[in-house]
């Protein structure tokens, strides 16, 4: 018998392209707990476009200021791979498509590619929107060929398309062939409802392959937990986009997790659905969205989770330590993750030495000092730090193990003080003693809370003797609760982005006391400024 | 064209039959962050036969001295539904069977179901086993022999089948023959790597079943994220047990969640897994499990996640209070779980309407109180709150607002005084009065940081008059920084969750000052528990 599984096309044929379709911004931000500032989807956006999807929905600009803020915003940013995309309903019912709110917001975001969602489904045309099945129809037809008039791009979002042709197909047909008549140059199925088996995917997209001959996509939510098979099923059965999320943000039980879906695409399937060697970079891209949403990344998350390439048993690792492949369904550096347990050191090892390389330390992998190093940072990422989100925390750490930093003031003592009264709010205040060199600074500061009274009351302390600690502010704030298990009394990581008029530098604190955790890294922010200065200060007068 | 989808039964027959084999016990504590006590062990076997599963494999007694004792154990309870399975690697090569150590300590456990898994990739058994294709047909012959021999029911996990079949289809064909030919009474087909896709794994079972004429399983990981939809798949193509774990812990990316197989068996392909009515005990068992664990159940968990059907569109929301269906593939009470509406930014007043029908408030959208409530919920919302994530603040909101909730205790006053001294940890301590009606309480306290001194320092003051404050505990806090541009003057939005031995709620607070907000979230949070265990007394005296 001829092996089964060697580097076969299930699409039949060679590298086929699937246009990734990202709605982390609009459908994912739909999802509990997620919350997304004006700032927080400007920054996502880059980075999708980093990563290299096709498309990037911004939001419903009909919907909230917020979204059509972002529309505008996002035309200052030079975007490399991805078109952005704008979400609305279709028109209302007994409206024109010329006046309908929705519509005319989504002109006013200024983008080439609409995203129109309209009701497939009978049920909901008669139960949700309260009108006809003919009118439903119009209000496509019409939304459809006003937007293609005004030259846009046009995806047709079928909303419930599955539930729909499952309980009057003929009607959901009809849909999509109205859809298809005024023009869309995309018709994506959706499993609004997540609901779907994968073989009723397959089925379903096999026969509206037959009547309909515009390109077509999937867009599935996961209530069943099959989004993401649902998803390869239906590229499999001949569906060119795929709409989902990062980390699977959405409603309910989210969506279809893009860092499931884009990798079985790539190295399942032999579609290409990112540029060239852009795969490796989803690891980062999957931590980083999950860093702004302030969504902790699941351990065991596939193809992206801490975990998901980290062996516990103990028959595992010795056949690991013979050949990878024994238990690992892919090369975890596909993805730009890594394994665990047996090779993370090495990897980290690298990372340190390039780091190295770059700060002109000399450093190799041999060397004792270079061993030390990189245990205590070992030991350093075991107790929560983490110092790709903290360069200058890491520099300086390098720096002062190769003898090249002091820091720049030694702390005798601080008190911080919290007070409150009934319902007032609470006061804060910091009393603070610092050394340097010679000269002692004792001096104390109010602040909006206790981070600020401190931050207050050591820049008070400092700036007499380092004036340009007048020049830096801090950018940004962020704090993230490691083991929330342990509640009040759990660890946190306090990671501070700091600015001066030159540059920006990050930095990391970690403690179970919030005050403790701060003060790390607001030291080794000011004691970064400092060596900076100080470098410049020398470079200037050579 | 005639609806597709009316209760259909996949496999063919009416009310097929699938036993479902729970592998938490063993597969599930490779996962990382697992590790059961023999206690654990036992009380989840339990949850796990209330339940309803077939067979709950217990652990691999000849691995470690804690596994074999639990098969011990276990014979002192009276199980209703589940068999218990004892696990085995085949003999080693080159050893008698009867002189293995493995085969020898799982006679020991005393079970009357064996599960011995052999290998089915010649890769493997070449690499990993270091021995040739004809002895690992022999090692897997004997055991089986041996055992069935001994009048135990024998299940084969063919480990690594899926990869095998790929690669070397005669061999893992010929490992399956092999088994079958010795009496298995079972075949699994195992996706170890956990890499298959839906249709590799619905053609490889179809394959299978031509020629092997044993009843089949299906075990899968879930490293490519499909196995839930692959054991369905497999289902669907001919197999009649169903491997995996609680919550979908396991190595790496985990087993293939039964959380979610079982309700789509039960509910989307009417196969009949648990006994009449027994689905509806998932969702507790789930939880339960989790606990036991102590690992953090993910909100969006299909089916049994405590956001599985919680709804923050607007228009979600409103098509809802309409029919339940149009947003819910199945009722969440078939799973014991329950709908969820979350007031959000991105909500309208059709949200906070559902939340006051669920509470019984006399409240309508016409009404000018509900217009007040409305416009302070958003009010709140535009500083920073968030209430989809806090349900207790927002009931307890609503309930104050409608006269139904005065608070328990007040606050006179609070200090903390947090003391650094040069290099060494921060220490925390804080002082607060209270008074309860007459009484007032006045303690301190320390903690691991200011706002776990607050948290010890209230509970003391209150435990003497509220002696349930004891019962309480905070199951995780969560931080998050709103506007980290401010620095260290943001402001910062806590969430806590809190739980007794009877349910979970959670609560907010924001502020400037992180103390402050954290106080907001804790009063909310024990007078939540008050105000429910006040009713519940209410309740039993009446």
């Amino acid at each position: 018998m001829k092996a089964k599984c060697k580097g076969e096309n299930y699409l039949g044929n060679k590298d086929a392209q699937v246009l990734i379709y990202d709605t982390t911004l609009r459908d994912g931000a739909q999802g509990e707990g997620i919350s997304f500032s004006l700032d927080d989807k400007l920054k996502i956006a880059q980075k999708l476009d980093y990563l290299g999807v096709a498309y990037i929905e911004g939001g419903w600009p009909g919907s909230n200021p917020k979204d059509l803020e972002f529309f505008k915003r996002i035309r200052e940013y030079e975007l490399h791979h991805a078109r952005i995309a704008a979400f609305s309903s279709t028109r209302k019912a007994g409206m024109r498509v010329s006046k309908d709110s929705n519509i005319k917001a989504l002109l006013e975001a200024g983008v080439q590619t609409a995203t129109i969602v309209g009701k497939t489904w009978d049920f909901h045309v008669v139960r949700a929107l309260e009108t006809t099945l003919e009118e439903n129809l119009n209000m496509i037809r019409d939304s459809i060929l006003f937007l293609k008039e005004k030259g846009l791009e046009l995806i047709f979002d079928a909303e419930h398309f599955f539930d729909g042709y499952c309980h009057n197909p003929d009607y959901a047909l009809q849909v999509l062939g109205t859809a298809a008549e005024a023009g869309a140059d995309w018709i994506v199925l959706c499993d609004t409802n997540g609901g779907m088996m994968p073989w009723q995917v397959a089925d379903a997209v096999q026969e509206v392959r037959r009547s309909i001959h515009v390109p077509l996509g999937i867009h599935a939510h996961n209530d069943s937990g099959c989004a993401v098979s649902n998803s390869l099923m239906a590229v499999y059965s001949g569906c060119e986009q795929v709409q989902g999320t990062m980390n699977s943000y959405g409603e309910r039980c989210g969506n279809a997790d893009l860092c499931s879906v884009i990798p079985n695409l790539e190295l399942k399937m032999n579609c290409l659905c990112l540029p060239p060697d852009h795969l490796q970079r989803l690891t980062e891209v999957s931590h980083y969205v999950a860093e702004i949403a302030n969504m902790p990344s699941p351990n065991n998350q596939p193809f992206v989770g801490y975990g998901a390439f980290a062996h516990k048993g103990g028959i595992h690792v010795s056949a690991l330590l013979k050949d990878s492949g024994t238990y690992e369904h892919i090369n975890p550096e596909k993805v730009g993750n890594h394994r665990r347990v047996l090779v993370s050191e090495l990897s980290g090892l690298s990372n340190l030495l390039y780091k190295a390389k770059e700060l002109n330390l000399d450093i190799n992998s041999y060397d004792a000092e270079t061993r030390r190093v990189m245990k205590e940072i070992k030991e350093l990422e075991n107790e929560g730090f983490q110092f790709e989100g903290a360069d200058a925390s890491l520099e300086l750490l390098l720096r002062k193990a190769f003898g090249q930093h002091a820091d720049f003031f030694q702390l005798n003592n601080l008190k911080i003080i919290i007070e409150k009264q009934e319902d007032n709010h609470s006061t804060a205040e910091a009393v603070i003693k610092v050394t340097v060199g010679e000269q002692t600074f004792h001096t104390a500061a109010e602040g909006e809370g206790p981070v600020n009274a401190l931050d207050n009351s050591l820049r008070k302390a400092l700036t007499e003797v380092y004036p340009e600690v007048a020049d830096m502010h801090l950018a940004d704030y962020k704090v993230r609760v490691l083991n929330g298990k342990e509640g009040t009394a759990a660890k946190v990581r306090v990671l501070i982005d700091s600015a001066d008029p030159y540059s920006k530098w990050s930095t990391v604190g970690v403690s179970e006391n919030i005050i403790e955790a701060s003060w790390q890294a607001l030291v080794d922010s000011i004691n970064y400024l400092l060596f900076k200065r100080k470098i410049s200060g020398e470079d200037s007068e050579n």
